[in-house]
């Protein structure tokens, strides 16, 4: 990077450190930032720190918010007896985009992996506990990843909310619409088979 | 991106606007910031602004600088008999991770495009006729891309040149180095054909 300038190379160094972004884009994208106005580098740079600073998790749900309690969390209009499980908010943004379902979320962020060191109490499974000790709750739904990591941290939550007598479901996992069935691995086809329902 | 807070939402949507990241990279970078130490946020955060603000074209060949004139038109080290002309300040760092060029550069900063409207007043050519009055100037290498645009700005140049008797040249078109024949379009080859030496 020594053939830039001083702040040029400052620049595409921290945009090189954000993850997927290589050193060609690093380069792409501070050329294109020295090229855009003034007050867009400004407003940009201020976002950045503004959402650091502001953005915190919501206290009922883990999911991350600038208010004390999330927009979902705080809707009368959401079923507050069903919970979904997911891993990040990632995730809970694609099952709200199908606009479908209708309960409230808590956010994991993370799943239990023994091989990356991480364990039940390195996610946020103690502050769901201390949601279900609410007699509102009926059901959990397991929407964790369909990974290693994913499958274990849904059998460690069945396990932990089965003596509370709370009804644990998990997501269904199958051939995705639209999915050719040559080109599936055979895991997903076996769940497929095994999860069959009647017609 | 109504699921995510206020900030959030704003700074997804100002990284989206970057070239190159769409709405999954750009939330894959706000959840990634969010993570972040705030001083490493605040260092990347003021790293765009002083950026954006303090570099400026070099006086003498219009690369971005911080100084006034940038380090290489400055150093009595390189050859300033010999320019070579480039497009952008990337195919400048390209030429000089070489470490074999010791002539100074001129960056054009665009290249002629009637297609975009891209004009000759519309790239740095005034700037490079001011320094070939100059009588140190002996060679004027052309470096620009081997696309349409970079032909048209080549035949431009020389154009322009020719009168003054500066020699101008032209880098060579063919095949890359380990480029494998059988992949290579039929205009690189007949390139490579025409521009054929003796061994």
């Amino acid at each position: 990077m020594e053939y830039f300038s001083g702040h040029i190379s400052e620049l595409i160094e921290q945009l090189a450190s954000l993850p997927g972004i290589g050193s060609k884009t690093a380069q792409r994208l501070a050329f294109y930032i020295i090229s855009m106005p003034v007050d867009k580098v400004e407003r940009l740079s201020k976002a950045l720190v503004e959402t650091r600073k502001n953005v915190h998790y919501c206290k009922t749900c883990c999911t991350l918010t600038d208010a004390d309690e999330c927009p979902i969390c705080s809707s009368p209009k959401r079923d507050h007896s069903t919970i979904m499980i997911v891993e990040t908010d990632r995730d809970l943004a694609a099952y709200e985009k199908t606009g479908k379902y209708e309960g409230v979320y808590h956010v994991l962020h993370g799943a239990i992996s023994p091989m990356l060191g991480i364990g039940p109490d390195d996610i946020k499974l103690r502050e769901l506990m201390q949601r279900l000790q609410s007699d509102e709750v009926k059901e959990v739904i397991v929407a964790t990843n369909s990974s290693l990591e994913g499958e274990t941290t849904a059998m460690y939550i069945s396990k932990l909310i089965k003596p509370t007598g709370i009804k644990v479901t998990r997501i269904a996992s199958g051939v995705p619409v639209g999915g050719d069935l040559e080109n599936i691995d055979e895991v997903t086809l076996l769940r497929a088979l095994e999860g069959r329902v009647q017609l």
